[in-house]
């Protein structure tokens, strides 16, 4: 038997993952970094084989990684996490280093990064998992805590978009005892689903300043939904 | 430039890992088991090519993991992060459940479980990468918080074994500027060292019911090393 819910005891941080060059660069937000071994350095990376920056991985042979701060702005979320790179220049804007495999690497929110150069792709189907060693790592602020998935989600209220690895088909979801009287709100913009039985806590009962985690729209914007 | 101290701002989980049967079951904590694909739901644990357990999941074909509790004793971190399976029966006395595939389960201490059948093995030099498909998950106390790398580091001081992918050899660490007047005490039991600056907390002012992360000896018992 699987209770879906128990995949939320996993913990995770997220993480913005870019890859490209200074003419063409791409980052998405990823909850699946992880070192693998200690003598040499070396990580994983998971992504979608549809992300744009799945395809910047392999033709540049390198990636980095930003860890994202725990007061993100849900701008940064919803630029990297809910666009997709072939669309808009996520890049545009924000404060790029370039690596010393020129792969961009995004200092915006970020509190930490680190670079790496491409060892193994291992296809995972759904999910590309690359394998690379640690070149470059440094702190930008140090006195900031990261960002967690289970902030994300209980704090920020945040969901994993559908290509993240992570995802979690809301049908699988045990229903809450509660859920005969549970609503669901729909935010006119990027069509974000705030659902009670999920979040366990009321709509109306968010701040007043909650915003969309996907894209930032006014919690005053959002409509019920049946 | 690599600053290893930025790799402290990756997030990770611990959890107990296991393998084996009825008649010969072993299990290890582990800070690297993450979801790569959310369908179907496959997951990556690494293992130390040294551990026990990496043999036993390699025999059986298949793994459980546990979700540690915040709370956990330290007896529960020494037994299974810092004793060998080769020597010692961590499960001897243990609440353990048998999965799907008849892989121990231990329940004591933990929120969640999850049972995969083993689908591939990578090498990734001095670890293993088993990935995994889920058979089984469940949660066993929702109300608790899961244990965080980070809180195991920053409340209960503890540190990687020397076995972990996380493992980081303190020389490598930058040191603080207060280096030159941090000193360094040790377990008499398992030689685990407390390194103040590295735990940027001085030992004298560590509570008096404070004990070794490693093993449990009580804070009384450790000694000054020069």
């Amino acid at each position: 038997m699987i209770n879906f819910e128990a995949l939320y005891k996993i913990s995770y941080g997220l993480y913005i993952v870019c890859s490209g060059d200074k003419n063409s660069g791409n980052g998405f937000i990823s909850n699946t970094v992880f070192q693998i071994t200690a003598e040499p350095p070396k990580f994983a990376v998971c992504c979608n084989k549809k992300n744009y920056t799945a395809e910047l991985i392999q033709r540049h042979n390198a990636f980095s990684v930003s860890v994202l701060e725990q007061n993100v702005s849900s701008k940064i979320i919803g630029t990297f996490g809910y666009k997709t790179g072939r669309e808009v220049d996520k890049l545009a804007g924000k404060n790029i280093r370039y690596g010393d495999t020129n792969v961009p690497v995004v200092l915006n929110e970020c509190i930490a990064f680190f670079e790496f150069r491409l060892l193994q792709t291992i296809d995972a189907g759904s999910h590309l998992m690359f394998i690379g060693e640690l070149i470059n790592a440094e702190i930008i602020h140090d006195s900031k805590e990261p960002l967690t998935y289970l902030y994300y989600r209980q704090v920020k209220k945040g969901v994993a978009p559908e290509n993240a690895p992570t995802y979690i088909d809301k049908s699988k979801l045990e229903k809450l005892k509660s859920a005969a009287v549970s609503k669901k709100y729909k935010c006119p913009a990027c069509g974000f689903v705030y659902d009670e039985s999920i979040e366990k806590v009321k709509f109306d009962d968010l701040p007043a300043d909650w915003v969309c985690p996907a894209c930032g729209t006014e919690k005053s914007d959002f409509f019920e939904i049946y």
